[in-house]
């Protein structure tokens, strides 16, 4: 985690809940008063976000975080975390913003640790997609990886993917893909998206480096990853779920790429507990 | 919406998404071309943050959004949103992140109506927390009471809440109450968590002006209600699900406080179709 | 002190000093010079703001600052408050701003105790208002509690006022009362601004919290706390002076804001000065 | 007024007062609501930050200002000063912002205009210091300007100032004026500061440009003229009232700087009344 | 270009020339003055950054600009470029800042066209590298476009290049493109730099996608893209100069990378002239 | 080096070279590897900016740079001129960054010295100028001292020059000069350019505290000066090349103002090598 970037979402957050002071702690909490309180998960889940967590009392100070657990660990409920010594008011100030960031990764962590356990057995990888909660891509596309999960592109300045309105307006697959190849740094691939095998085989003549098979069923999946026939990078996208993905890996594609990873995860359940004023 | 806050949200968020430039439209869509095109719900729920929706598009400049639906409108699926109209590298520029605010809203204020329709024959009202997207809440905050919701305290600054850290810190709820009259604004009402019968009579004697009910059962809760009898007002707060909040709201608490309305919704499937370039 | 709020206050203020370099100092300061300084009162008051004047010299560097007064403590003319120690020129680069800072914030808790001091023998507490220097509320709120008062709300996102303005475009103070209980947040209280005897029943019945007698003269407002008679808390407001102050105390109101606190207060006479050369 | 520099401060004052909604406002008020509402002084003084009073409802938006007055004039209590026309949300929402920049401005340029027309008959200008608010001294200095003042330096990059701290580092007035001409620009003029006869007299053969008399009586500051004899630009500084400033002009000096100008101005009382909605 | 990226730059600019007012131009000009004035060229090159030369004007406010010639237009000697209609002080203001933009822009787009046209009759092509101005990358390597060059990556989070120092910490190339090729998103190429034809040929085994070959002698250079023979993409690097690329093209590498376009580009002479005052 | 001021270039450098992560380097090295790494000269010239390059490392962290040569040392090509020890990922994160800015600082301290050195048997003193980079004009004037030149005006907010704009506008140079004298700060040098003889002897008349030789051959200068005589510092400008200067410098004016110090500089080469992991 470069800190230059991820320190303004944090501070942002903490000015955000606080925008001036946390009133009711000072109002009866002493300002030298120090404590002990201890992180324990709720639920069961992978953790990701330990950096971010500890970062956020770094950044308010005085406070010391010692982990139990490490990125990644999957923990059953009621796991001791961490244990965080330090100001209480300063524990007390930064303790939801730094749930809310460690919940929030954890959580997405998760659902993608289920959706790659469900394709463990085949040879698709799976992918994450720019629907991400805007002002925190950077924090969920590395959650995402902590699952077990592969990035797709970052955002919409360092990967090209040519989608439906692209190539109408483009005038056909061919034209695109002339056009993003002319354009572009040659770098990145060229990704192009299909909805049929016709367009797979325009694509693959266009020499597409990459085939994004879009809302097809599972038979023409397979279909058109016969065709391609490692000619181009697969990718399979749209109806994605715990349920289909399974399926779908098994028409022998290379990645599966689902937006649910970020946009709909629910928060891995965490407190802090036990908090003890030290002598 | 108050403009010079949520462009800064919007503009971040936009760098975040394209740091230099859409690199697959520049690309393939000639800079002068213009088009049309329709904002769809794939699935059904509340619409939420339709003025978000068009900000992007006037920061960015050069695009026209009209309306068919307004601000809380409960909107099945296939249903025509939006048409937008402009500059065709604008609106797939703008598009991928004012979708993602309209749907992450969208999606909050949809599952916020879920929970209200539970509790609407009851005389309790739901409320949000500060269990919300870092970055966001003045968003989420706004989008629950399109789902019907009011707003809890926003922020550390602007509410007080004595919870069991600060009460056994302070020695006790009678020292804690005290000790936040003496110092906090009298503008602001004074709220005490108690998780037990005993707790919440001595927030009585304090002359707490909120109690909340912290993880009660509802025969708790009840019992609890009947000795406030009116003289506090009451919150019920964890535990609190789709399916426990209809019981919970029976017990006769004024307020139902979740979490998982802003920190675990799903988002709204939406999606821009048929676009059409303009001769 | 929050530093994620306060440090933006300060390093703003640096840079609107020295955008570019203390071309002074640097020609004529070597870079290794190091000194003590001394700082002294050259007026009578109230010292608030020590954590902000220490705080600029540790955003500077290479300054280490000793205290020998206390926040909140009232020093006589010619008192040494502070010993600073290092760098010559970080001390003399920081000296203007650390001083604006600091007078202005001890100008502020002067007045204030003088304002205090008329009324400490009543019943009466005395509130700020949001007349604050753009910019800099939350240190002039800060300064006026050190100085012995309470803080009226902080912004008008998180307290609820209803003007006159408001009064009469919402159709009367009860139907105003109404649309506030309905559409805020439960944990504000609701504060009516009332000028004539027959407002204040009209806020009574309305239920509001507080009523605040604005602009009455002393007789109206004894009148009026004895018909509210403890059913709502009272603020009395307009045309309080340290002249006036004493005799509105005196008609029982529970609460007197005054504008001039922040708007008009003249700042502290302080200096750095003995500034040593370290061999 | 460059926006690009001013701006920035008109949103952070617009973010610090209303940082997420102004929920009184939001309540009772309808979105669609207009009306028109009159600017009026309560007290007399010279109006300064028209142009900034106006930035303010250009940046919130849908709001009309139409002056009645110009910037500079000088008016008498009760006067209309301006109109504004729009949106009632947006007028209230901006009404304390935009006041306390104006009132602020305004009684700044007031008690500079009282301290002008002390020394309007001798040939002495004043002048103002970097004793400014935080974040706010452009808005003052050329408040300053608009009573009459002239600016001393902007700041500590900007001008050349040798105080007593500098010139014991140095080690003589001869060398610290020295190495000042060797090191910074030559489109800087170089002032010393002298407490005494013979520092002058130093100064003036170390060829000073401009000559501070610091805390001088006024028969030492007459003598000193009179030894420079235009062999250097004067300037008297320190215990500068409206009590004496008479009497510090009438030693001949050329310029006399004032710090309370800027760190004790009381505001000019301004308040927005009359409001009436529109049908 | 997004506005939303390069405003920012510009504002920045802006403040940077500006801090306070133009104190020439406000004391001379009279606000309401108005002018016309001329763009000319005074050296021949190619003219980029029209777009950014005029926003300028719109952020300053009150200009007109009106192009004569277009982006990519190679210019003579004494060309008239543009003609700028509006308020004196905001032309005067703007003009620095304004021309500093487009001269950088401009040479860099000159000396761009310079080495293109070294290899227009070969096939490879040209490209910048990471070696520009801190905080004008993005205009910078749009510059470069305009000369005629394509871009290489943009900045480390969006391409990957295995350097001697990677390579030499990951146990030789094999496993450097292995780890890479694990780690990283799959819409990017895998670049890897080669000193040696040994390293060549690691590098084609372990299927880099680009072989930089990286300041080799002509020589070795046509014998690695013989021994490549289309398998990877092949880009030379290092020593590349006016003198050299010509002959470096010959050996028939598909891309030649230049520091030299961003990092030493002589700036295109342009200027403001023939200011005229309108009645 | 104020680092409130540079902090925020440098942040903003390595947010543009690195939004996100440095992928490749993620990708092979280890998060715990530790490196030393030479940075050494390839090219003859002056060193500039030590300072923030090694400010870039402190930020990133967990880098130590200890310097072998010091600011302002012409140093030779290969010479050693500091070794980094630390973490290695740390290390290639900034590389880049903080090459590019010591490599542009050192180009213009070197090109700085070359024109120095060709007037030093003069009684001419070089003067850098407004054409900087923008968003580096704090980085670049300091780098023009370490070659050995002075610094003309900051920005347009702090030194004083009457162009032929301003001239014309005003009626002529008497009148801009007094309305320049009566607007701005006594502080403040008023320089106005010259053409002609006649433009030469008019601001003479009008007093003028520098007078700008602008564009005039040496003739003509030499001229100018005599009759200026001391009576006016006299600053050369216009056509000013490493071939023209000496014999401008003969004319006997005081400064020559050079542009190309700072928009046409080349960089000096300089690289980090001989990376060494640390077992």
């Amino acid at each position: 985690m470069n800190y230059f970037v991820i320190d303004e979402i944090i501070i942002g957050a903490l000015k955000e809940d606080i925008p001036n002071e946390d009133i009711t702690t000072n109002s009866v909490i002493d300002i030298d008063s120090r404590c002990t309180v201890d992180l324990f998960s709720k639920d069961q889940g992978v953790i990701a976000g330990l950096d971010v967590f500890k970062r956020v009392f770094i950044l308010i100070g005085d406070v010391n975080v010692e982990f139990y657990k490490k990125e990644g660990d999957f923990v059953q409920s009621k796991t001791l975390i961490a244990k965080l010594t330090g100001n209480t008011r300063a524990i007390l100030k930064g303790e939801r913003t730094a749930l809310n960031l460690l919940q929030r990764m954890s959580g997405i962590a998760t659902i993608t640790k289920c959706y790659v356990d469900k394709i463990k057995d085949t040879n698709a990888k799976l992918l994450d997609t720019r629907k991400t909660t805007p002002g925190l891509r950077i924090l969920e596309k590395y959650a995402v990886t902590v699952g077990g999960s592969q990035n797709h592109r970052f955002n919409l300045s360092d990967g090209i993917m040519l989608k439906d309105n692209h190539i109408s307006a483009a005038g056909g697959i061919k034209k695109a893909v002339e056009a993003a190849r002319k354009n572009c740094s040659f770098v990145r691939r060229i990704e192009v998206e299909a909805e049929t095998i016709e367009m797979v085989k325009e694509a693959l003549e266009a020499k597409a480096d990459i085939i994004m098979l879009d809302n097809m069923d599972t038979d023409n999946m397979r279909k058109a990853v016969g065709i391609i026939n490692g000619r181009a990078i697969t990718e399979a996208s749209g109806n994605v779920s715990l349920e289909t993905i399974g399926a779908i890996a098994k028409t022998g594609v290379d990645y599966i790429s689902c937006g649910a990873l970020t946009h709909s995860a629910k928060t891995l359940d965490l407190s802090m507990k036990n908090l003890k004023l030290m002598k």
